[in-house]
């Protein structure tokens, strides 16, 4: 029986995450299952949209568990609700931007992240500090188009990227690219082509199939996260959520 | 016109945050106000219990600046929601959390956070990560009481409070100590005079407070937190929360 | 009663600080006073500057202490004999450059500090690493103005300094501006008006009323430096210098 | 055809690496096989032994390219010549200390490692350092067990892994464990037994199992590390070395 | 003709530094002489006691530079002055704090600094802050004896120094010794020996001649400290000291 | 009898280390002796080459121990096998990388290097980070020629040096320069020279004077490396090295 990883995008809005994306990370012994969450924002640039897609996110992740699926994955770059997540889990959660900032790490030298907006900076920096990875920063950089606004001229994305990539490689001293929002899903190929042809190769980490796979990895490894650095919260009355119970 | 600071409690039980303690922090040119939130957790022990508290909370602060409220305290030493908040707001909204360990940091060269539970160490750990004072951090300790069993023995929680803030002291190298949660209100004195006793005199910080008179202080000084820290998130759909409208 | 806050200017030269700056910060429940010092530099503008006014410092300090005034300003963003004077005294005594610091790094993710001269440059610095900022400083940029010609022409002056806080907003990373020399009292709110012109808004840390305030604040939660960060100095033989007997 | 893993044991003594070993590790889209090196020390217990190991590994990593193999994985946890093989090479190769101590820094705040005997202690915490986890790691602790006695008295060895294990998340704050040589490749499973017996449950990390699923992870994921980072070595003279050529 | 070296014992009291320690630093090719200071404490134990040495010891330093001395020490190992030293001198002056931490740096994994007093313990975290060796510097442990009384009873004196180097290597993980105050000069030996005869054996650094040697090797090397980091004060008015003039 | 200092140039080029050079460095009192290493690369560029120059250089330190040499200086800046010979050696044995970074430390705020090709980067910032003066470089330049090439144009060197020099100190905040590569020997003076007539003094440390000098200083203060961070390696069989016995 394949694996089965799931993963949640936490945003209300349908047809963000194609079905294609998915496919293209199935194996024979890799099964992908996707959903959207139920309450929450119509996309995250902020803090505020991160914060509100959590309660959102816990529903799904606990159902996840009950069903039997063995890993999880987060489909943000802001990692919302991971530790909570962590929590109330035995089966790994990953969060792709604490994935992909450690892989980064141990690829290179230092990385620079290309992003949606500059009001997803602050996010973005407070995880690089919270992952221990901030040394290997070199930079922040923004294509300035909106998590929807993404899909509507994927031309003008890849060149922005691109772009940004190289000044980053270029200017800022970045030995990697990790791409700053999931929705980039697919772009990293045309961005390693670009910076190849502009004498800047350097690897260009596509955060959410580097995160299905090593969520896939650590399955294999029989590994998952701490219960010391994320314990079983204790019982008590929540108002105004509708939670699925978890294990204790 | 005094100033007006409310106290926000992120849970929904009441009877936790007393009058006493409110009254205690006015005076002719200072209006204290508290609430508690509508949707959330009994109390918060955990990273889980902290997130679900911050849809409630948002909608408390957002409500509060259009009350004209001159600046917010967040009555919880998770400082849930504090960056989102900031996002919404113009005026000042204070953690305890993060205020307490920068006076800290100010008026010794470590300190000791004493809290209620293990579960709560992960997420102090990450805030002192993310506040920068993570060096400044000489322990963590417990006195291994709930939150809401914190007011069935106020003898108990004293004694067990002053003996851990011994131990910080005597042990871990604390030369000043931080009490780690808000419930703590008002055992600050105690602590103080028992380690007075024992000969480890050092300053103990009673969060709530501390918060308060700083957060005074900053609207006196003309200061609020940095829209380019925390930008006004971009307008867009929010499925399952009835929000006020924050000013953008 | 009124709080009573005395701010220590310690340089030789009168009519530096302005009766006007004090009585600004004072009200109802605040008395502000302000001393210079008997023997010193005229200004300071390096730690050989610094150094040199410590002893004339710490003799108004003991004095200021035995008087019955509630706390200390030091009116020097180098913060001279901060610690030499917490050892000999139990008032709270606060250094502006810690205080703005600090309450920077609460405001915003990253701050520059706009000072007078490059020769202030290392000695901040080395500030902003023993108060546990460093990795919160974006920048350090200088007017080139010597504080004693800082009223000589204050249009140049605030016109350099928007200048400067423009750049390190645009180019440096900085959310917030802290004002790098006390002498610039009074030109924070013409320099955020100015960043707000330039659509650079970001807050403006004044250090003389921030820190005033701040230690009123700390007077009122009843807070003082920690006895065992700052241990009163052994008795003994100094030769030189009289100073006035301190507590024991 | 399934993916090719080559691991490289850097030292000359046979049956140290074991048939079981890497049989365990294969599935039917993953083929893992072993080298030992030519010229070598019979073990590495110290920077002077794994420095000896170099030369004869940076051969077999360059004979393992030119055979097509997908990705090499080096069989001793001071990641001996790790550096100097990614200039030589394009397929990915990685060190299990480099591998795990990222897989632990994921899953938990702080790890310890548990490693052979005290003259290792210092290369472990050198790359801690290199590696940026330096914070994140709580201890190192020693069994006092040389590599080649490691088969001698298998229960001997678990008994003191999981004591020391135990003293490490009861003591030192450790909320994962990652065996720090990979001679204790199978231990991982007796030694989470013994810390769940204990109560002091925490995810351990068997570096050799973890590594090879992280190697084939990149593989898949179309990721290697950064040539800006490692640099491919300019031709040159060679002397009392016959390495094979590698691509420039 | 030999070097000429310098060092400034920045205290007034006579008879503390004897003609013995520094006859021993004297060789063909390098000339030692000491100096007391006129104005300042009778020992250095706090920060207000090297707060209060400083401009005696900027007097004895510019009159030094004035004589043609190749370069100067400072016989306290609160370094105080270093910084206004340098920026007043062309000729290189050493810090014994300075020096002997970056020597053990260089010698070993982490180092413990053996010192006289509690007090003494805020002045040297904060010198190891500001020199970088932060994470260097495994405990600061003290023998409990003032400055005054090391000569009193130098077999006390001796144990005391022995046993807390003792307990350093044995459980703080110390790999080297650095004498925390310079009225040890001559214990190095004796504490050698005893941690030999214990099996702790580690380097012990004898500040004053580690401190004089280095900089006869700055001065042969034609190094001094930087005036970028170290610049010239600006000519102004100084009240109530009498400097000798510096070069500008 | 003088002091006898010996440097390895760990390369099989002959004539790169010219007889000038060793003979500026000799005194009355220090005797300096230099050799090449018999296997190994013709330069150091990479780690590559650095990894395959270790056992030549072992060989020649064991001799050299045995021969009574007083101690050892490494002439190749990324102070390849620094740590292994250690493990062997008794005496002191100094890479110039981690002297001249330290002295650096020492002389200025903050440091550039500047080195030979891109090639050498990453080399020297991880020795930057395992040194502990990470923060204190403020950057690394290139000349981007080659090692051996060195010597064929002194002219084009020199300007290069220089060049690279005054944009490290104007644009990188560099107090000081520490030349990045031991062929650069001699070049410090003009380099100096330079950056004065452009009004950018700043130290210049030529690394191989600079270590010799070191070295006889902790040979006369009696202080070399501590055995419990360079532990003797347990004896055990090695195949394809010969290497002289070394004392255990």
């Amino acid at each position: 029986m394949p694996l089965h990883i799931r993963i949640i995008t936490p945003i209300v809005t349908e047809g963000v995450r194609t079905l294609d994306d998915i496919e293209s990370l199935q194996s024979d012994d890799l099964r992908v299952s996707q959903t959207l969450i139920d309450i929450g924002p119509a996309s995250i640039e902020s803090e505020f949209d991160g914060a509100l897609s959590v309660p959102g996110l816990l529903a799904r992740a606990i159902e996840a568990e009950q069903e039997g699926v063995d890993a999880l994955v987060i489909d943000c770059m802001g990692d919302p609700g991971l530790k909570a997540a962590r929590e109330v889990l035995s089966i790994p959660i990953l969060g792709p931007s604490e994935t992909s900032m450690h892989i980064a790490a141990m690829l290179a030298g230092r990385f620079s992240l290309i992003t949606v907006l500059e009001s997803v900076r602050p996010m973005l920096s407070d995880l690089a500090k919270i992952y221990g990875v901030w040394e290997r920063l070199a930079s922040i950089r923004v294509v300035d188009i909106p998590v929807l606004e993404i899909g509507a001229d994927l031309g003008r994305l890849n060149a922005a990227l691109a772009h940004q990539a190289a000044e980053a490689v270029a200017h800022d001293g970045a030995d990697a690219i990790v791409l700053g929002c999931t929705g980039f899903f697919g772009c990293a190929e045309f961005i390693a082509a670009e910076l190849a042809a502009r004498g800047l190769s350097v690897p260009v980490i596509d955060p959410i199939p580097a995160t299905v796979l090593t969520a896939a990895a650590l399955v294999r490894a029989g590994l998952t996260h701490s219960k010391r650095t994320y314990p079983t919260p204790p019982q008590k009355q929540l108002k105004g959520f509708s939670l699925p119970e978890f294990r204790r």
